[in-house]
């Protein structure tokens, strides 16, 4: 990335799983951008309603983060682009912005056999992010978690999404959730965040199945259709496939999957939804939706989708974009949950509409508000 | 349907097509709701909202209508019932009503070797409304177009649809077009329809198809994924289907579903419509869609989706809707095209938004206003 | 059903699970083909390759068979026909066949609470049948499960199924096993099926999925495709729904899908099975099945299947057919396991092929030979 | 490629449309097959009954060509990669096999505004041909069709297919015709042909759709289930996209398509084929299928398949295997139709069995027969 302008403040993005799919599409992604390689498909703070909001400009963001593994950002990313998901060349036109960020990645933990408590992990990650800041010069650094999901935590001891949210918390750093994991969602954490000042979001992130589950269910829903029964396979092929196939882990996943259909459609329909792992498939996922409704009289009618896409690549657009808004909120002054931000999450904090279209005109209405802070 | 309340006014619903699946179903189906035999599933107007609208109530519809054929209503709704399209028994548990509304029935035209003039013909069918409306004493009467297609109009003469139209407006009749059929929409009938003070409302009821791009265009442009191409493939096999599969009859109906994409996704994918008689089908239909799409940094990505719906059973709910709806809006003395009733269309009338979202808060918006017409 | 001509032996046919789904489906659709209501969709054996094979004609036919629920069969075929399972009007039309057949229903076990002996049981199942032939003056009855699966035996107590099958045997009835239940299957039953000299067939009727995966996995075999994952959901509402959503109930089932793809491409996938109980899709199911693959140069390519049927109107004809060729092989004199009827079923006994030409194949062939005993 | 061992006779492959997608992957696949950069997916002629049929080596393929684009075949290659259809870096590996063949390819015709008859352009193609065999020291060369489908011929003058196919028989080489195009189904050339006493193969590569309808339409027959409509829609943006969505070069190839089905189901149903150019999906081609078929007692039912596929690497290995069987066919001595060959092609030559299952026991019988001249 080349440098701002001199006035442009800088902005730190730290990304809890920093050397997944994710967060080296996200690193990638932004430097293929601001070198102007690509438009910016599927980056919504890229369009007009966002112009005024005083958003963070891509150029001034700068990458770093956890991770628990190794693999240098530039080899994962030449993974991903033999596995289709990044583009062929991508890895060689962005080396130097790939091998940037990995010098900004920290490792994470509790790795196997650390003996260190939960309070040692949480001041070690704390300090690893006000290197961050401190080192780059950075206005405000917001934290994303995009580590794989972990299992539903059990007890009352802090789950290693918690640990990265508290270490973000006593940094003074925003804090976006992206996956189903605990982060915040803690008991022991909500004093914490209540009294912290800083503004947060998530969980979740809203990548396929259910980003079209939140725009079907409302027409049924506004025509009067009886949705009998709502029913869902996924395949999934990279890490989360293999996580997410173990029933445990997929608990807080699915349960975000069925509020949306409970919201939209005032009912919970039958059905399940099954996550399976498919390592064949790679990054790539597949959703099947089976959407048995009645008609008028009764009459018995079915709706199916089939969603094909990679997810990383759909997942990519919104971090940046839930980077750039916290980022604007703490800027602004703004604290606590983000609920104009459900657009964004399977399973949004605090009150939110659960349709799509809801969400979009909230987060409209949160865009002008971010410009016109006063 | 049993007498209403005395003071309740009676409403006539004058269909164009009277002997189609769509009447029977509405007149079957009707029947059926105010007999409590089902409920109203896809009933919009039913719902909380349209509570204090003013609606005139299910009980105090009368059927009549404009015909060509002669199969009486009763034996259309066994064929249909043992299609499927009717549940089996409902004939007979309405048969009274079915009857009543064929002996509303008058035979419509130009019939093949038919040598009356257009204004003959308009004069015929406007005294054949009026005798309806004085012979029940109605309060008022709404013409609903519900016949098969017909080609699209060529040279200057008006097409039976727009004559039946004309007489509607000759009639003092609020007019609805759920076909994709000329009616109003000839230039010969702008001044009549401008100068007439009614309300009217159309074209091309939303059933299947376009109701669920209208729903999911919206998605695309609000997340920033790029929709390159879409394409879809139509089966059916009822009358619409024979119709539809004549390219010049598709003509008007394609015009509608490509609008739907071009307003919600600003931009004009590549892709082909496809509208095939299957007869085996009978009145179900099969609708495939398939969108590709790129998302971040180009990555290429597919949804598709199946519907499969019985047509009759999609349309004759929204037909009740918007007898209901136009006749209020008649008796509030609104006049013109209704373009808070897109919500229901593939082409509506007017300037209306093209998300289906904003389409039905426009009709909420419309229902209070019903209710409180000073 | 009428007098069969003098000559013609009758035959019976013992439905286990005579008050089901299928085994109404059975009876009905019998009396419907031979009063020529129907034709003789589904039904191989009435093809004309079948017609020098001997095998009993569809009006030689009587049925009865054992059930622990008592839902009278005219009843249960109102109900199939109210569901769309049954043509309306059918119930009536055959009404008189159907009371016939429930006459010859006598009661299974064991019933809850029941303090009979499985040794007790047999001998009480064994005298129904034989006093079913006795009564009709039966050539021969030929047994069928048709039963809701059972789960999984465990320990070596017979499972209710295994008692039928040995009831079948010591009354000297050939035995089908159109379920995955263990019947035969038991090794306390080995060597009472060898000395018994009676020809049996199974296990588990092939209806839908996996008569499916029979015809597409050799495809791919045979292009030299290589199929990298083979995924599937299956959707179902009847009374097999709630049974195989358990995991022990569907494990044998699942089994038998995947014993399909091993056999057919010689090499067993990525991917797994659901069996989703829908009660809201009554008694149709759909399967939807992804299969990724890999073609020339490891190009990635997908090819889904979405199979929606009626799975009594699919298995009924299977079991009209199996009873016909079951009951000619005893007739025949043959004995032992009827590989030749691998065709028919998810989990064949003995060694046959996988591929469903070759099944079909090797089906020709035993229909000439059993037209030609020697 | 690497010099094959010496005793090896070296054969030509000489592809009519050398600079396509087809040939481009034809070529470089080859390379990497011989290099070991890939295992032979989709190559039936690798697998072991193909061992003793004495077929050409891989590595003693000579490739050239005719075509009318000048585009060089490493930079085709390069083009193709970008578009996810050969595999990144391959280009590169085997740049040094596709100059080689880049140079072995020569113009074909007629262009646009030449002057020469029909007998001139025969006169140099077949000194193309003649010169390429002398070149090399070939032992035979066989010409193969893989040019993009040209219009339905219309009057008597021989289309460009039919003037190739003439010079292929002058210069004696065997023939085949991957496409829909004439070729050697010209009356003006059956004379020729029969006399030639050379073999000869087409037509139409079956790598889709048509596969896929060639192993599930005996599916049905065999169950004796009753096919009511059977529906297609091919989405492709290919060359053959476009050239195919103008209905008359779509005619031969949709003819092929309804020959399958009426061949495998004994009986033409209702639907329609339709092939949309949709350029957003570059080489890769979706087709959907919907197929609506009655089971006992006239029970409706629906199968439905997506077919997401690569056209040049599914057409590309079938091509090899072609040229090497034809090859040897000719080695052997054989002439006329290989209507063993029926298993590769939509519309096969002569008299040859439609199901799959059937024509891949013939395929199986002919490569023993090779191996076995006498």
């Amino acid at each position: 990335m080349s440098a701002p302008p001199a006035r442009s403040p800088r902005v730190g993005v730290w990304l809890i799983g920093a050397r997944g799919s994710v967060a080296t599409t996200v690193v990638a992604g932004c430097a293929a951008l601001t070198a102007g390689l690509h438009r910016p498909t599927g980056l919504v703070t890229e369009g007009p309603a966002f112009a005024g909001s005083g958003l963070p400009a891509l150029t001034s963001l700068v990458f770093g983060g956890h991770d628990t593994t190794d693999c240098p950002l530039p080899k994962r990313a030449e993974q991903l682009a033999a596995g289709g998901v990044l583009p062929p060349g991508l890895p060689t036109a962005v080396a130097a912005e790939l091998a940037a960020a990995d010098r900004d990645i920290r490792t994470g933990g509790p790795l196997p056999g650390d003996t260190r408590t939960a309070g040692e992990l949480i001041t070690a990650f704390t300090e690893d992010l006000r290197d961050f800041v401190r080192r780059h010069g950075l206005a405000r650094a917001v934290v994303v978690n995009v580590a794989s999901t972990e299992p539903a935590a059990t007890g009352t001891a802090l789950p290693p999404s918690s640990l990265y949210a508290a270490a973000a918390l006593r940094a003074g750093c925003p804090y976006v959730n992206f996956t189903p994991s605990t982060g915040l969602h803690h008991p022991a954490l909500a004093g914490l965040a209540a009294s912290s000042g800083l503004p947060y979001a998530g969980r979740d992130g809203k990548t396929g199945q259910t980003l079209l589950r939140s725009a079907l269910g409302p027409m049924f829903a506004q025509r009067a259709l009886d949705v009998r029964a709502w029913s869902g396979t996924n395949l999934l092929g990279g890490g989360d496939g293999a996580v997410l196939a173990d029933p445990a882990a997929a608990a807080a996943k699915n349960a975000g999957k069925e509020r949306v259909l409970a919201d939209t459609l005032g009912t919970v329909p039958e059905g399940e939804v099954h996550i399976d792992d498919v390592p064949a498939l790679g990054d790539w996922k597949t959703a099947w939706d089976h959407i048995a409704f009645d008609g008028f009289l009764g009459t018995r009618m079915v709706l199916q989708t089939i969603w094909q896409g990679c997810d990383s690549a759909l997942a990519a657009p919104l971090v940046l974009d839930l980077a750039r808004l916290t980022a604007r909120a703490h800027e602004t002054g703004r604290a606590g949950p983000l609920t104009a931000l459900s657009f964004y999450f399977k399973d949004p904090v605090g009150t939110a509409p659960a349709a799509l279209a809801d969400q979009y005109t909230a987060l409209l209405r949160f865009a002008h508000a971010l410009g016109d802070p006063e």
